[in-house]
Parts: structure tokens; sequence; C-alpha cells
């Protein structure tokens, strides 16, 4: 596996994509974006387990359905959440719209929507977007899709990367948006990855489900779970390797492991580019009796407003670390607990190190932190990926409305 | 009942108190605070649940299973928390020198710290401040105490009401501090209460879970669970009534009452005084098939992070708010979620009103808001205090070593 220089969500052959403005956002910044398989693709999709879920996540589920796809139309400046049937038939609609442009079945389109919540979509500008972006597709417009999808992303989120299946150079690209209500269980996150892989439905939607589970549900901004969280994968088969069919075959681990890497690359992305971020920290727990609890102790320091903000303080403040893991749910032995701040052990079996505050200061100035974290309790493992609350944070959610 | 104009600690018959600066903190502010029953007095408390729980908690669980107890003594400044064995050594030996200085048991003895996590007691200045604050306990140092216990608080909480059992007066009063790590289940919130009230010990300790459920357990400041949380209750039955000694008596729905009172106004008070806060925000959910899940929902709105900025940008932000309904676990039907701010219905049936912008303007500036949830799922109700996130939020535990 080799990252591709150029990552672009049409790397994979027979994708084209692009990204426009349609004039959604006030800003005249672009708003819509498409990406279409030349040929019916397979669908693997993870949406938001909010109960308030988006018309078009809900139109996106019923298409899931469908044998294969052809294209995802993204507008953003407006989510078309909370928009009763009125936001449903107009997410409907979209599909109709893009089916038409390409010469499709309806229910081979996939829509996603992300920005304000609780606005109706301007179907009239919807309509000519669409057509716009659609004619306007092509091989190189990877990067304008990437663009169109943003919201208070501050940087396009791209990967690709490439394996060999059968003999056949195969690619797996993905873009993504942040950047705010990032939280497991999906966020306000938008994803779409394309392969030329030639891989069945059912494999397909077992490897969204594995790679959504170690990559975007381990991302941590706010804790806030959206309205309208989306992970869509198309596999086109246009690499000409035999079909995958089965976990056990080899060329399903070699894509799933390039599956997962595009997808953690791509959520390590957002929680770098969380609203407001200042520094990126990883948490590693180590010492769990399972994945689950190990991810239940990172989960409570990563979601800790007074974690967050001493890193944003460049404090090491491992006294409210260790607070977060107390209250966490884990039955912990305070005397079995031990934590690091990079290689620095701040805290041994129950109480704090005097650590040498210099080298201290200097590791908590960086702009990536690893904080490792051993329970004492068990073997299994889990990393956990979040960012600083900074007084960007607070500037950037007091002032835009989603 | 009716409230005290000038609430103190040392209201009800045969309670002291006292407050000074023993040296712990810096600034030389008021750092260490007593109260004292002239008499031996019932006790009834409840602590943090964190697992993390500092030394003077487990010193105090283990003197609440003494008959009887006369004076607690707190300090602020150290939390002496996370402090291992040395920890609960000093703790130990707070209680004995204060009983000394009583001429009391130890064992009758309460000890509360607050402050940073993970340093050690002075136990010199420990043992002069105590020796100065008991000597000089009176029935004018209510205020003083009141101060002495707090740390980022801004104003001291005192509360107190008047009630009359059996022909006499009967007196409850309590003193609290905040005002970070403030979430249900205890927060670094310390709180005092004295009353010369008779009542079991037994029916004491049934009351003070019940306050505790309806008033500091509902308050949310940060969402972050301390290791020191801690509400101790002494009554000493100078009021002279004849002891409360079952649940059925009528004196005790009195004594409860007056109890949820004080407790409930202190937590509020908290919550008002919240680091950084500029809003104080009731949720009221109602429409809920129970009360536990009024209050998961109550609370999933008051811990989001979106909400709370919102507020501080006194955005009426009715899509975090739904979303964070959408997120909270509870089995919504959004096609019968209904929200009202003040009296403002901003949320119908699923979606969105078009509200008077100006009216929602007025009512968003004030500083003091009742958000009002109708699940449309039941009968049930809960309410839940919380205030915003503000940059001063991020400033205060950016710059502060908690």
């Amino acid at each position: 596996m080799k990252f591709l220089e150029t990552p672009s969500i049409t790397a994979p052959k027979g994708f084209k994509a692009q990204g426009i403005s349609a004039g959604l956002k006030k800003s005249r910044k672009k708003d819509m974006a498409v990406i279409i398989s030349d040929t019916p693709a397979a669908a693997g999709a993870v949406f938001t387990l909010n109960k308030m879920a988006a018309a078009p996540v809900e139109v996106c589920r019923k298409n899931l359905l469908s044998k294969t796809a052809r294209a995802i139309i993204i507008n953003s400046g407006s989510a078309n959440a909370c928009t009763g049937s009125q936001g449903l038939e107009d997410a409907f609609k979209t599909t109709e719209i893009a089916a038409k442009e390409i010469g499709c079945d309806k229910k081979q389109i996939f829509v996603s929507s992300t920005g304000v919540i609780g606005t109706y979509l301007d179907m009239e500008k919807m309509e000519a977007g669409i057509k716009e972006v659609i004619s306007a597709a092509s091989a190189d417009g990877g990067l304008n899709a990437a663009r169109a999808i943003m919201t208070t992303d501050t940087v396009e989120k791209q990967s690709a990367v490439s394996i060999t299946l059968d003999g056949n150079e195969t690619i797996i690209a993905g873009i993504a948006k942040g950047s705010g209500m990032i939280a497991p269980n999906m966020a306000t996150m938008l994803c779409y990855v394309t392969t030329d892989a030639n891989i069945t439905k059912n494999m397909l939607q077992k490897a969204v489900k594995h790679s959504a589970d170690r990559s975007f549900n381990l991302a941590i901004v706010d804790g806030d779970t959206s309205t309208n969280d989306t992970l869509i994968v198309l596999a086109n088969g246009a690499a000409g390797n035999k079909a995958i069919k089965s976990e056990k075959e080899k060329n399903y681990k070699i894509f799933l492991e390039a599956l997962d890497t595009v997808c953690i690359q791509l959520a390590k992305m957002m929680v770098k580019d969380g609203e407001g971020a200042t520094k990126f920290i990883e948490i590693f727990v180590q010492g769990a009796q399972t994945f689950e609890e190990a991810k239940t102790a990172a989960q409570a320091v990563a979601k800790s407003p007074l974690v967050k903000t001493a890193f944003f303080g460049q404090d090491a403040n491992w006294g409210r670390i260790v607070c977060a893991l107390g209250y966490s749910g884990v039955n912990l032995k305070p005397e079995r607990l031990n934590v690091w701040i990079e290689n620095v052990h701040i805290f041994k079996n129950g109480t704090g190190l005097k650590a040498d505050e210099t080298v201290l200061a200097e590791k908590m100035k960086q702009p990536e932190i690893t904080l490792t974290i051993d329970l004492g309790r068990g073997e299994a493992t889990a990393k956990v990926w979040t960012c600083d609350f900074s007084y960007n944070y607070v500037k950037i959610n007091g002032d835009y409305r989603s």
C-alpha cells in the first residue's frame, strides 16, 4: 500500500467529480459537489445514529437498498434537517434531477446536505446547480468537490492510497469535511470514498462499517453527534480484480487495510481542523479488559472540557485527566493507573510524579501530543483522537448559526 | 417556610463557624473554614461517585459511620486528591488536630479539601490554621466560612430558611462553592448545611440523598464530575422539636421541603456562578415517559458545547437543541417534539417555526432563560440547570491549574 502524492476522489479509474457555487451560501463560496461513477457501482454506507436524522440521510438509507449506485450529490449551506415532509420531498427531488442529468435511475443517487439546520433547500438554485455541476464533472474536479463540501473547515481533506489486487493497481480515495459536532457514532462529518476495486455490495458494507468504527467513530471534537453524518463508499470494479466475495480472501484484507487507512487519515484531518483547534491529541489507552472499556476511558478524557482547555493552555494537568477517567464509568483501581504525556511518566500507581517541568512544557507546546493511559486491568487497547478547546471554538460557535 | 434575610450557616441554634487565611493559597485569600455544632449532631452526607475520590472523601465516608458529628474542617487551595497514602494520612491527621482543639473524638470530624489536584497539604500551615480557625469560631463567622471555601467562585453562596416544627422555629442553612467540574453525580461542589432540627441519623441520611438528587445532581456547568464533591448536613436538635423518626411524619415532609429548597437555591447559585457563565438556563423537559428519561434528555442539551456556545452568542439555535435531543439516547419521535424558548414556540412537531426574531432576540438577551421541551411521549418531567460556555470559561480553565 502506498499513499498517492496527489490524492483525489477521481484517482480511481472511472470516476468524475466537480464542485461549484450554486448560490446556496451567502459567501458565494463553493457549495455543491458531485461524484459520479461512469458505471454502476456497489455502495456501502453508514449514517448518523441521531434520532433527528436529516431528510437526505433518510433518502440515502432508502437508496442504499438499490443494487448499484451511480452518483452522490452534496450541498453545503443548508443541512435540510428538521424540515419535515417538505425536506424529504426536496431530497427526493434532488435525486430525480440528478438522475435525469446523468441518465440513470433516481434510486442510484445518494444525496447529502450540510450547514444550517432547519432551513429549506432553495430548489431553484439546487436544480440549476445540479445541472451545472454534473455537466462540468471531470477527472480533474476532485479538489473542487473536496472544497465544495466544506462549512467551517479551514482546509479541504483528501486522502488516497494504492494497492495491488490480482496484479491490478487499485485505488481507494476519499474526501471529508468536519469540523464541529464531531463525536463518535458519526459527527457532522461527511465522507465520500471512491474505489475501482471489484467487491460485492455485501462485503463492501461490511468493510465500511469496520472502517467507520476504527476511524470516524474514534474522533471527537466537541462530543455532539450531528443530524447529517454520512460515509458513503462507491466501488465500481474498474480496476479489474476478481470480485471480493468473502472476508477470508486475502484481497479483502488488503482492501480493508487500505480503506481503514484512508478513513483514519481523513478522521485525523477532521480532528486537526476541529473548530478552533490548536492541538491534535491522540489518546492511547492500554491495559483495559476490553476494547469497549479502553474506548470508554479514552472518550471520557477526550470529551472533558476541563482536559481540552488545559491542553489549550499547554498545562500538563494530569489531575483533570485522571478525574475524567474516574467518572468514565470504568471500574478503575487508582493504584494501578499510569499516565504518560508523550514519553514523560506523569502519574504512577495512583499518585502524580514530579516530572521535569522544562521537558514537560516543551512537550505541551507541540502541535501534536500523544497521551498514554494504562488502566492496569487487562490487555485491550483503543486510540481516540481529539483536539483542544480554544477561544476560537467559542467564537466560531457563538457566531455561526449551524 | 420563609427565607432568612441574612442567611448564615450559623443561623440555626448551637452552631459556630469561621473562615481565615492559613496561607495555603498563594493569593493569601481565605482558605480555611470550620463549622462546629456545640453539641453532638446527627450527620447525613453524599459524596462524589468518581473512582478517583480524594483522601478527605474517604475519611468522611468512614466517619459518617459514627453516631454523631461535631465539626467540619474545610480547606481550599489544595484538593488533596490523587495523593495516595500520604494524602490519606494527612486527612486523618487533620481530624486529629481538630478533635483535640474542639475536645471531641476524631471520628466526629469531617474534612473537605478543594483546589489543585495532586499536591500534598502543607500540614504545618494546616495545623496552625486549624487551631486559629477553631479558636476564632463564633456565631458571626458564617460569611467568612462561606468565603473561605471558594476557589474560582466569584461570590459566596449562602441560603437559609425557617420552618416551624412542633411550634418551635427551626432553621436550615447552607453554604456552597462551585464552580467548575459541575455535573450530575456531584461536581467540584462542596456544600455544608446546618440545622437545629431534631431528626434521627437514618432519616437525615434519607433526606440528604433526596435533596441532592433534586438539586446538585441536576446542575451542570461543564459535565465534569470531580474527585472531591461533598454535601454534609449536621442536625443538632437544638430547636427542640420531637425527633423526626419516620418518612410518614408531617414534620419530615416539612423538613424535607425546606432542605430541598436550601439545596436547590445553592445549586442554582452555583450554576449562575459557573466559570465564565454569562447566562443561567433552566431546561424543563415535559412529556417524558419517566423522570429518568426527562433528565437524560435535559442533560444532553445542558452538556452540549454547541448549545452552550449558542446561548453565549444569544442565538436561539433550536437546531442544536433538537440535535442534542436526537443523540441523547431517548427514543424520540421528531413529529411529536416541541420546543419553546421562554414563551416563544420555536419548534413544532418536527419542524422549526418562524418566530418573531425581534421578540426572540430580546428573550435571548435575558440573563436567565427557560427552555421548555415537550417530548410528547408521556407525563413525566424534569428540570436541569446549566449555563453558557464563554471565552472566559476557556480563559479560566486554560490558565488555572485545578
